[in-house]
């Protein structure tokens, strides 16, 4: 089936094969990909959009040496196949399979691990001196995709490597989208240079006849380097990068294998820095995915000729309800401005985008600058509303603290994806949230228990004069039997369960769920659980906690997030800041960052389930000691 | 003594003068700001560069109507003396004075709170959106220097800022420095600007002209749109900034106040957003600091005549001892490379800058660039350490959890000003960094109680194949009484008083010497106390603090950092899970924003002192009930 690809194990069998050859290897590749990712899911677009670039790279450089950074990572997979993961490939994204990300551990052509954007010109930067310094010889490339050159940290790390004249090479992979189509002055800037009509052959050309150009006398100097520098904006369409300090190449055909290995190798042993513009199509070679990149930007199992997801239409989810609710509030209000950092689609706002466009900013991927534009937004009388991925905030964090938390504004942060994410991994979990967001003054912190509550926080927290922050998790929102009336007041839970003394669950979000399985688990061995469902992550329901504390025989906390910090340490301490000593046991994840795989299988593995948490319960009340798994951790 | 600037309250004032008096004003302003700032001590260099610029602003726009934001803030004293705080000027930075930095509190003058650097694009840019939904009709001016620009998030507003069309004035105010001389590729494209012989007068002209050249037929139309945008790239300087899509206007000399009104005027109407290049003299029109800039950033009280300290040569502080430890450390191994975000001086690296060049990296304000840098580097074989104040690791919070830690990376990071800091107040006291680290996998986190301490832990740093933090604070680094054997092992802390079981206090890092003080006058009241110093915040000395913790009778910690996710609450978490359900009392920050003022009078007030410390202990045993004041924050 596949004549080539099934003779590749390792970058260097590229080189038995001719150039038409490859061709036939570019389509084998596009046809696995697609047949692959269709059962696992995956990251789908990009990486059909990088098929000749990988080869491409792994035909002129030598990645047992030479290190390449894929930035993000989730463009990485024709490289994993083509360096000895292609059997494996199956098991990508399961529960001990391999990553969708690069990963050191996996592979020794795997130099860093990536998963958020904009991070590989800095570590593509350090290994630069690292190699100088050690007086080493080998290349280092960042590939980074036009949409992750918006985050900041991309903008740092050119603006150092430009002065730093170190040799490096950036390849911008511009397919003039990060997930949704990109934003931004640098992308309109981008686009204008794809249009131009002057290609990059001409460069070395007229830089030769720029040089002859002589400089005489030393008043004239000036006027003539800038006459220069004229002639050259004229021809060389990325005189952005070149005043950084980059030798600008491009832009470069994408799919076209040959020409990106000729341009690569020429500029490969260019002195200082030298980016490189290639333009590709995200989706390239399957239908579906080059009608609609953003759909199979990362997908679930799909059905190969139409591209429909296998599993019938999902059910609704907490980024569906934050959307609704959203667009809800904003005709009531029309003071609530949206903002989303590149994510508008996945954090349930499209339609609030078509309903709203004037009041709706997607600020690329910028989530620092867009925790400060909510500020600025606040502080001039509006009521912004940030819905991010609780793992992305952490690059707003400052911003957070400094820009909305001292101030006090009335800024809601909507933490999606907030948990465990399964198959993401470890890059992606959202479980430090509470401890890095709770130890800030002014912040207000909840987290629901299902969809109702969260339409109920969200609300809540519009009417709020102070920064609000709300966590969920990714997927499927709930109605949890014996809710009570879902009202939301500032430091309020709620008894959810009431059997007895025997033990008090305090369930944090959705795990009350988990909790409420256990108790029904437990009634049947005769232990009677009371659970509470706090709401307030911040303030603590003082009043409730204590009292039923007190009542009952044994206190347990459950929670979908790590223990440091956590929301059970601080139950913990309000116990201990009022006399009240008895021992807290705290489900939660323990002190090591946790893998990829299903997200039950994770909550099962971590006992952050209604099955485990009733066993250990049980076991309690047995005498048995206490689970070392739980309390070394 | 001040004729005209004796008659200036409000801004409004400013309009009974004529151009000639306002010259008399600017001297008076620069003479008032060195008079004053050689009392209180403050941030010099950059006010006396920003006189004429801020009289203009004030002269063109209604600051109670009109918004500027004073990007990191420190050069916002010109503005708070017109702005009806010149009689309380002599209270600047002071406990219950003034703050150093732009305070909504303060003024209806201050739009937006700064202190950390590179924000003002993104909430002016918010204002900008709020401004429009509310059809109101003001102007927005961010003043930013050329050291701010490098923080990404500036990068991340510019982008944003250029495609979106909004009216907003950046004032880029260029003094070539940050606080040290600036690096990066931009630094050097405003270095030629500055240097290039057209100026901002011709820029009108041109563009007229240029709009005049007809575009005849489709398909020459790109090219004819290219030779214009060519021949203006030949007149106007500023074509980075004319490429995100900003107006550029520059460069203008920032010390001719008549020239900066004009411009300002004729330009403040413009149609979306432009950017106003401002050159001035860090320093200016005080000798000392044009020729020093640097020494007079932020300074303490000097005498006018020479500019030197009023106070002898301070003694050794914490920074020193970083710097000096770094240098030897790196005379022995060759794999050290000491990072700084725009701090070699304030952070001690003056020495290793100068012994070590090719070792030393100035990333510029860039604290995400600068950890991912870190990353790449220990990566790549390097032992990189990067000393950074606590408060500004903020900005580089993710990257210190996905970049470093995740990948286990052995990169030392040196938390100097954690703590209280004092004066800058809120924005600059490290006191999260417990909270937003210690949740962190893979992570060791130390804390010395003094200077040896700090020598020995960073050396021991450097040999552990591990991301480590060391956290100590602003100031003179003393030398405990009574220290022990101090070299460090993993997670062992010691005893380092021990007078009785009566009472056990973990004092972390520089509160050893106040838990000193208090066990003294302890023990002349019959109490008996027993003083652990942890020396790691992470792992914890488990043993030794479980041992201890069970044979006292009453245990206390105290540090300086937030109560919420901090040191104390790590303690009682231990505690909790080795089923010793002992009381814990903790003395902490509780859970609200620390004004300015000096640290002393700040760790009195919120009992972090050992005099405190040792009335509380002795109340408890006095049968008191316990302080409402520790409990209920």
């Amino acid at each position: 089936m596949y004549s080539y690809l099934s003779g590749i194990s390792m970058p260097e069998d590229l080189k038995k094969l001719t150039e038409k050859e490859v061709e036939v290897l570019i389509k084998e590749i596009r046809n696995f990909l697609i047949e692959s990712v269709s059962k696992t899911g995956g990251h789908l677009a990009s990486n059909l959009g990088v098929v000749e670039l990988t080869l491409a790279l792994h035909t002129v450089f030598d990645t047992s040496k030479d290190r390449i950074l894929w930035d993000v990572g989730h463009q990485s997979y024709v490289h994993k196949i083509l360096t000895g993961r292609k059997d494996e490939f199956h098991t990508l994204r399961q529960y001990k399979g391999i990553s969708g990300f690069p990963k050191i551990s996996e592979s020794i052509h795997d130099h860093f691990n990536t998963g958020h954007s904009s991070t590989s010109i800095s570590a593509a930067l350090g290994m630069a001196f690292a190699r100088d310094l050690q007086q080493q010889d080998h290349s280092i490339i960042a590939v980074i995709g036009d949409g992750a050159l918006t985050g900041g940290m991309a903008f740092e790390a050119l603006n150092h490597a430009g002065q730093s004249k170190k040799n490096l090479m950036v390849i911008l992979n511009d397919n003039e989208m990060s997930i949704s189509p990109n934003v931004g002055g640098l992308s309109d800037y981008l686009t204008r240079i794809r249009t131009a009509p002057i290609y990059y052959r001409v460069k070395g050309d007229i830089e030769q006849l720029i040089g002859k150009i002589p400089a005489i006398g030393k008043s004239v100097v000036k006027t003539v380097e800038k006459a220069k520098d004229s002639i050259k904006y004229f021809f060389v369409p990325g005189i952005l990068f070149e005043e950084l300090g980059f030798t600008y190449i491009g832009p470069v055909d994408g799919h076209n294998y040959e020409s990106l290995c000729k341009v690569l190798n020429k500029y490969k042993n260019l002195n200082g820095p030298v980016l490189v513009h290639v333009i590709t199509k995200k989706g390239k070679g399957y239908k579906p995915a080059e009608t609609s990149p953003h759909d199979f930007h990362g997908v679930s199992p799909f059905k190969i000729d139409s591209g429909e997801p296998l599993k019938a239409k999902k059910k609704t989810t907490f980024s569906d309800i934050a959307g609704s609710t959203l667009v809800k509030a904003a005709e009531a209000d029309d003071s609530i401005v949206a903002i989303t950092a590149a994510m508008p689609s996945g954090t349930g706002l499209t339609e609030f985008s078509q309903k709203f466009p004037e009041r709706f900013i997607d600020v690329g991927i910028a989530e620092q600058h867009a925790v400060t534009l909510a500020a600025g937004l606040a502080a001039a009388g509006c009521r912004p509303v940030f819905p991010v991925y609780s793992t992305f905030l952490q690059r707003g964090y400052d911003q957070v603290l400094h820009d909305v938390c001292l101030q006090n504004l009335p800024v809601t942060l909507l933490l999606d994806r907030a948990g465990l994410v399964g198959n993401d991994g470890e890059t992606h979990h959202g479980v430090f949230d509470i401890s890095f967001l709770s130890c800030i003054p002014n912040l207000v912190m909840m987290a629901p228990k299902d969809g109702d509550e969260l339409q109920e926080m969200i609300q809540y927290s519009l009417k709020l004069k102070s920064p609000v922050a709300i966590r969920y998790p990714r997927g499927n929102a709930g109605i949890t039997e014996d809710s009570n009336n879902i009202s939301i007041h500032k430091g309020k839970g709620e008894i959810l369960f009431e059997a007895g003394k025997d033990a008090l669950i305090i369930a944090l979000g959705t795990m009350c769920e988990e909790a409420l399985k256990a108790a029904h688990t437990l009634a049947q061995k005769g232990i009677k659980v009371t659970i509470i469902n706090p709401r307030f992550i911040k303030p603590l329901d003082e009043g409730l906690i204590l009292e039923y504390a007190n009542k009952c025989n044994s206190i347990y906390t459950i929670e979908d997030h790590v223990k440091h910090g956590g929301f059970g340490s601080q139950v913990l301490s309000l116990l201990n800041d009022h006399s009240i000593n008895k021992e807290v046991r705290i489900f939660a994840i323990p002190d090591e960052f946790v893998e990829h795989g299903d997200v039950h299988i994770l909550h099962d593995y971590y006992h952050l389930c209604g099955d485990k948490l009733a066993q250990e319960i049980q076991q309690d009340f047995l005498g048995n000691v206490y689970s070392p798994f739980v309390l070394t951790r």
